[in-house]
């Protein structure tokens, strides 16, 4: 038997699921593993998809995946889902339609639990990201449902980042909607078919062009993301959507823009940085000075800085 | 003038309001009111209300704020907005409403940014609430839209998590709610003036009976919330509500059940852990080394593990 990471790579499909598992709890085979395969990662197109719960996203992915394989390139979906991982995500609608490619061998679909991910949910997904990059796929989508900050946070560690709308959404998705749009790289009005579709793209652009936030000093230059308009359900407006990630994408590596990718990096960083600390706080030597330490701040007679300062002075390197 | 923690705890708006800012960019002002604060939190009971976009959570915060001053007790609420921080959530509706409060010095409404937190958003809500416990408000609220990861540990951190649905929602809005009420200590169906509350309270009421999640070996027995049903644009419900978290907490305190606050206690731990890591990452003298390494990271030469052992062993305790 061959190590997991090289029978991901070889293209075991078990051996790789089994390799996310182990990526997601941060166990000492997937650090292994990592050392094997971050070295072929950096190839694949990393596009984020994210909007609030109702907009067709799942759908959205399912006719993008589809796309991608009529181009004759493979992909992958790492889907991080708002349910949890007891009540699990799978029962969903969507997800069983993506399944419909559950035979090909170049498609290969993750759902991800968006709770308990020691170091972040993140770093687990842009880690799995990397994971099936690194086994070879060249496209990989990282869905969520953009409404919280994690949530936000993943789909902003893409290469692309793609913000789906529906039309006709409430106020409190407004809202939302303002602060996912500063992530996006490209806007998508999904349900295309419904009234009101185009007058919300139109409103979008508006919006758009007059700037979402502004410009500040020593910041870069805001994003002006092109707003389109898809039906995922039939299919209409999906390969125009592809071709604008590939065009953003193309546009990103003739600038030199490695923004994103040291962002990501940053986040994987200080996701392995907490990850250790996590650890030595719960090595047996130290154990009873964390758990001193947390009953001090419980009982309110440590602040949380004082003891950190504390903690650090015991965790010195070994 | 006095220092900004003796300020706010004198009743000091304003002083206040800064040190919130202070906590929520964690300055070392922010680290300095902290010592001194730290020692009177503890006494406020602190609720955590939180539910998918659009089931009235705002509107039910703020009949909760009425129901609360009508019992004479003073109250903040810490509203964790799903905007950014430029477009700012104060332009909603609801948060208008709850200004009505404003003139009145027993209520503090806050509103935080949902991202860009050094360590992370549930770290800096918790110490947000910690701060205003120790200036004296007896209850304090925890708001936030729980759909994202983020969210959800914003709301378990509190003593009591109430958690809100509605009826008629759709399907991506169940499977969040499978997610949520793992979290709940009570469930609240609003907006019981729509047809169909009452059947969506008995189906809620089905479902947690038979478990929401299986009980596991070496964990706590699954909590089985009370589910209420409210309408917060008329007050219906709302003081049952608060007589129920009022049970919730003296049954927790009576059964000495700290499990919340040693939670509380490890999140704002590494939160400052977290904290003071980057600043090191940061210091010039190891400047070079971080950028080196993310670099590394970026260009898939180097695993962000082994990245993280090589800079631990230079972040040694000064």
């Amino acid at each position: 038997m061959s190590d997991p990471a090289t029978a991901a790579r070889a293209g075991d499909r078990r051996a790789l699921a089994r390799l996310l598992t182990a990526v997601e709890n941060r166990t000492p085979a997937a650090e292994a593993a990592l050392r094997v395969l971050y070295p072929y990662a950096g190839r694949a197109h990393l596009v984020g998809i994210t909007g609030a719960p109702g907009t067709g996203k799942s759908t959205l992915v399912a006719a993008l995946i589809e796309e991608v394989r009529r181009g004759g390139r493979s992909v992958a979906v790492v889907a991080v889902d708002p349910t949890s991982p007891i009540t699990g995500g799978a029962i969903l609608g969507d997800r069983v339609r993506m399944q419909a490619r559950a035979t090909d061998p170049d498609v290969f679909i993750r759902s991800m639990a968006s709770r308990g991910h020691a170091g972040g949910l993140a770093a687990a997904s842009v880690t799995a990201a990397a994971v099936l990059d690194a086994v070879g796929f060249e496209v990989v989508f990282l869905e969520t449902v953009g409404t919280g900050q994690s949530e936000v946070e993943v789909a902003a560690a893409a290469d692309t980042t793609v913000v789906v709308e529906a039309p006709e959404m409430g106020d409190e998705i407004q809202a939302i909607k303002a602060g996912l749009l500063e992530v996006a790289d490209l806007v998508v009005v999904n349900k295309g078919d419904r009234p009101g579709a185009q007058r919300a793209a139109a409103q979008l652009r508006a919006m758009l062009s007059a700037g979402v936030a502004p410009a500040r000093p020593g910041r870069p230059a805001p994003k002006r993301p092109e707003v389109l308009i898809t039906t995922a359900t039939t299919g209409e407006g999906v390969a125009e959507l592809l071709a604008a990630t590939e065009r953003h994408r193309a546009r990103q590596l003739a600038d030199g823009d490695d923004r994103t990718r040291l962002a990501r990096a940053e986040a994987e960083l200080m996701a392995a940085l907490e990850h250790r600390l996590r650890a030595r706080l719960r090595d047996p030597r130290r154990l009873a000075a964390g758990e001193a330490a947390l009953r001090a701040i419980a009982d309110h007679v440590l602040d949380p800085y004082t003891a950190a300062d504390r903690l650090l002075a015991t965790l010195a390197p070994e």
